[in-house]
């Protein structure tokens, strides 16, 4: 299909089209003339993970890292699931402290030298920020965060699907990513729900 | 103490607080002379509630939203709550169909009018953007979601102080908003662990 029907089809206006083959978000389509490319079904799937990527506040180099993942889809789902990790995690700031990060994250059943050093970075930066807003999560809720983490990620990794690599792929890239923005989201909810029940608030 | 004094103090430059100054974000220091200002302690506090906020990737509109519920203060607690969520999360967009998201929700013990429709659109946003990328988040997992969710927030709500109104906004506004890059931190390890046990990744 062209240009014009691929935008048709995935309501992407032509112009950010453009932008993302340019930024390399987006394969380049089979040359048809010098000035003429034609697109399949590739790219309209292509275009529906990328909006939803970019949709979810992933940055667009950060789009690009995970569109890599997908692309080079490791044999391993661990390998896999660390490319995804590393894509949207800031390199490891020298001199970050991770001692505090990693007595916490003992209670999630992690050991020394077990997952890629930047997503333990990301927990000591998490962490130096809520004591740099002078916030502490308190000894009661700390355990119910890890439990809860720990309950959420056995549930997704059992369902890492194992008929085919490319299912794989799809599920560990954009389910780790993608499932942010509801996990908060539902969180928020959960907050006013459980906050409504205490504080007695007002109830339409 | 002057400007110079407050970078000093917080490791924030003096051109960053002049910005934070123009943009609203820190109140006025007392005039002392007309190109002259004193700052106290609550400016220095309040830089780092600034950075803690900005480095959570929270925006600096956002971020002038946060402020201003901080500073607003409700008196009941459950108003304070919404004040902050509605300070981080989009005004619902017209047309936006919140049928799916209140299905869900009911499983965290929603009910209709319990909660501000933002929150609730926020959840149908993170849905429509799953469905976008051709990706279901599984039967077998979403129930732990939620239950996950309903426990995280029963444990903070539980845990929001009574003794001051100023301790319960802190505890409200900021751990609502600085706590989500934890969570989310915390995921990806238990994802790296439950993954490493079940596909044996490496372990060095």
């Amino acid at each position: 299909m062209r240009i014009s029907e691929l935008s048709a089809q995935t309501g992407v206006t032509v112009p950010t089209i453009k932008y993302y083959l340019r930024e390399g978000l987006l394969p380049e389509g089979e040359r048809t003339a010098p000035t003429q490319a034609t697109y399949g079904e590739r790219h309209v799937e292509r275009l529906r993970v990328i909006r939803a990527l970019l949709d979810a506040r992933v940055s667009i180099a950060e789009t690009r890292r995970v569109l890599e993942a997908l692309d080079a889809a490791p044999a391993n789902a661990h390998d896999l699931l660390g490319a995804a990790h590393a894509a949207v995690t800031p390199p490891l700031d020298e001199g970050l402290d991770l001692a505090d990060a990693e007595r916490l994250v003992a209670g999630l059943g992690w050991r020394p030298g077990m997952c890629d050093p930047a997503v333990l970075g990301d927990v000591a930066r998490a962490l130096a920020g809520l004591e740099r807003a002078g916030f502490a999560v308190s000894d009661d809720v700390m355990p119910v965060y890890l439990d809860s983490a720990r309950k959420i990620a056995d549930a997704e990794i059992a369902g890492v699907p194992s008929e085919s690599a490319e299912a794989a792929v799809r599920y560990v890239v954009l389910g780790s990513v993608l499932v942010e923005p509801l996990l908060l989201a539902l969180r928020r909810v959960a907050q006013q729900v459980a906050s409504a029940e205490r504080f007695g608030g007002a109830e339409h």
